[in-house]
């Protein structure tokens, strides 16, 4: 079954299919009936029917938010887990390994957690106790966040914003800009940049002939770009997604065409919110933040996170950095409205988060996620070596934790389908992440090394 | 000066005067210029000049949002702050005693602290070590949040949403309603309720004669309807916002004024969003939970937090509990949405707080929590006894943290004002909470003993 049935399926059905339905059996709802398809991709789904409402059910008379019904299907990695879940069921005794969600999987270094421990310990004490924090986050880690990303950038202590991660900031960012603004997305792109705009009402339906959003402006990235967007084609829009390192392709743009990108915002008067999530994986030369870019301070804003450096994805802390100089088209600066939002839908990251922030950008704690880093860049050369041995083009990987496999001409999501059938290895369908992520796979390079060994093994058994 | 008149002076210079002003310096914005007007209640306010900038600053072409400029002064919380500050810069001498933001003082029980150090410590082992977890909590918090605080309520572990707290998710479900809805608020109410409104675009401009936004439903709570609104004479609208125990009247709606508010959703067909924050706090017969009323699953949803109990007010632990039965108009489940909201706009609490929240719902943890509440209890009665024998009109004290103390004839700021600079204590003004909060002040009673037992002191010296 190809990507775009898949994706008819799920919308003729019902609009929101999410891993909610996969997991609740809605015992309380009696108007809700449960149909049950025959098997797609060997996933059994169970969508409600509305349309199969009894009467009898009390209904408020509040309309359902009209930007919600426009999302397709589950957020991707939800909807990914629940694949996985089903495949656990199907082969119980099978040993699945998963290099799909992009989920770290190293311990964090203990100089971080036992600056956690102890800051939870403190709070038992009356010296050490401390409720709300300043909803913008601890001064010492703003400021050193500042100092060790930004050193010589001209990004303060008051620029940056510590959050609870990347993704909870991004959909800050669009209640920021509100429903009336633009967006460009790299076409890849991380998932959440489109959704949020949707939930926001900044787009117009789902065009199912495309697979695209109506009103958003996708910024092919393919191997004959170099997965840098032709921006003599790109549409003016307000905001511009952009992620390097680049989840899904794992490409980082260079200095020249991050040079171009600033030059085409400044032309255009648009605000880029740049996500550098994985720049501490830039091996070469490419720029690890955006205000590298001289004049990049006018027209962009910096989202990031400690999720892939220090195994944080279950802790969650970030931060956005917002430079002074970044200002509206009445010159209101686009900080002073950033942090009305963070003081009024926020408030703050959790101390112990911080805590542990604090001690991720200490001399041992970046030594310490260096050597994270570095032991996922080693998974990734596994991985590239790999699926270079068995013929593919495989792109990506250099910079960043995902490797990008091209299988021309074949749905992503039957290769999601029979690697995860034949070889018990959960990956991600490069469907998932716009239709130019079509004929790929992203393999994560996030898993421990018996894991990412064996599941190589069994790709070089499917592959041979 | 009135708080009127201090509305006016905000709004009239820039409409967005929020902390970050006091707090930043803008070095590198040349264009804007800083006014430094007269002191204000004592308080210097610098406050940028969007008419006297440069043209030379480069602007972008994107729109500030036009919800943001509605916005009015700063958030409530982070002006008390700043005024706090301010105080203490002019008095370094002085004790200055918060009774003011609602803070937690007392050390988190050890229970508590104690397994989140030990979680702390196991993300540094390969066994204990956890990355991204289910973005509604983890299934065992879910299901002892029902357990606990909705035993026999037909709440179940799959209607809970763990969350990073009750404001993050207010403003979540604001985003969830969409810019279409029309609000109802109890006024005078919490802060957030009102501008998340505001910044999702639901509400008019701010009208300055009554202080109110255009298209919110401000629901009066006054002594003379023992601060429950006269429904006869409330507007229907999509959404309710019912606080109880509520902040910062302090005072719980009875088993029959919640059934009368049930009654009245479901005539109206609206929801209520009912924010039980303060619910532990109770100690009479009024309802801990809204779901305690028959039909108030068909109507209303909860939202809940650990800040109060527990301490966590920097920790970050709060849920939100959504049941199934609750439908918009075309019978879809409110749960369902909410559920994409979280998966697409949140990651999950931080797996550390977790852990505490758990602890917190254990049987030593409850009883732990218990004695925290007991303990603030016995504070709100000292500031209860106190104001009382001073001759005031005192409400609230006895279902919640807050006391609500009568000024008849003046101006909340103006009482503020006075009772900052004449005992440095800092307090809240009343009519930060909306215009129904006019002519009183909140006393919290969250703080250490001795610090109480002054602050009263101070009261009685002032006021004698």
């Amino acid at each position: 079954m190809s990507a775009i049935q898949h994706q008819n399926f799920s919308t003729s059905i019902s609009s929101s299919t999410s891993t909610f339905l996969g997991k609740t059996e809605f015992k309380n709802i009696k108007t809700l009936n449960v149909l049950i398809p025959s098997k797609i991709s060997g996933v059994v789904k169970c969508v409600a029917s509305p349309s199969a409402e009894k009467t009898t059910a009390y209904k408020t008379k509040v309309s359902r938010n009209e930007n919600m019904a426009k999302l397709q299907a589950g957020y991707l990695f939800p909807e990914i887990a629940r694949r996985k879940a089903a495949h656990m069921s199907k082969f119980p005794d099978a040993r699945v390994i998963s290099l799909g969600i992009g989920d770290t999987t190293e311990p964090i270094p203990e100089v971080i957690t036992s600056a956690m421990s102890k800051r939870s310990y403190a709070l038992s004490t009356v010296d050490g106790y401390s409720g709300y924090g300043a909803e913008q986050g601890e001064k010492k880690l703003r400021a050193s966040i500042a100092s060790t990303y930004y050193a010589n950038l001209g990004i303060e202590e008051d620029d940056i914003f510590v959050s609870d991660g990347a993704k909870s900031d991004i959909s800050r960012l669009q209640v920021l800009f509100g429903s009336n603004v633009t967006i460009s997305v790299q076409d890849p792109s991380y998932p959440a940049y489109v959704d949020s705009s949707v939930i926001l009402g900044q787009t117009g339906q789902f065009q199912k002939d495309v697979e695209k959003f109506g009103n958003i402006e996708y910024m092919r990235c393919t191997p004959e770009n170099g997965f840098f967007p032709d921006l003599s084609t790109v549409r003016r829009t307000d905001i511009i997604f952009f992620c390097s390192p680049n989840n899904p392709t794992g490409c980082a743009a260079s200095r020249d065409q991050l040079t171009k990108l600033v030059q085409f915002a400044k032309e255009n008067g648009s605000i880029i919110v740049y996500d550098s999530a994985y720049a501490m994986y830039v091996s070469d030369d490419s720029p690890r933040s955006i205000f590298e870019i001289p004049g990049a301070k006018e027209v962009a804003l910096e989202v990031s996170s400690f999720s892939k450096y220090a195994g944080f994805t279950g802790v969650r802390l970030g931060w956005t950095a917002v430079p002074k100089e970044l200002l509206y088209s009445n010159g209101f600066p686009v900080a002073k409205d950033f942090n009305r939002i963070v003081c009024t839908c926020f408030n703050g990251a959790s101390n112990i988060a911080q805590a542990g922030g604090l001690a991720c950008v200490s001399p041992e704690g970046i030594k310490a996620m260096q050597n994270v880093v570095g032991f996922y860049k080693e998974n990734t050369d596994i991985i590239v070596d790999t699926f270079n041995s068995l013929g593919f083009k495989v792109y990506g990987g250099k910079n960043a934790p995902y490797v990008w496999v091209h299988f021309p001409g074949q749905s992503s999501w039957d290769v999601f389908g029979e690697i995860l059938e034949k070889t018990h290895v959960v990956t991600t369908p490069g469907s998932g992440f716009g239709p130019g992520g079509e004929c790929f796979i992203r393999v994560s390079a996030f898993g421990n090394r018996e894991n990412v060994l064996e599941a190589c093994k069994r790709f070089k058994q499917l592959y041979k």
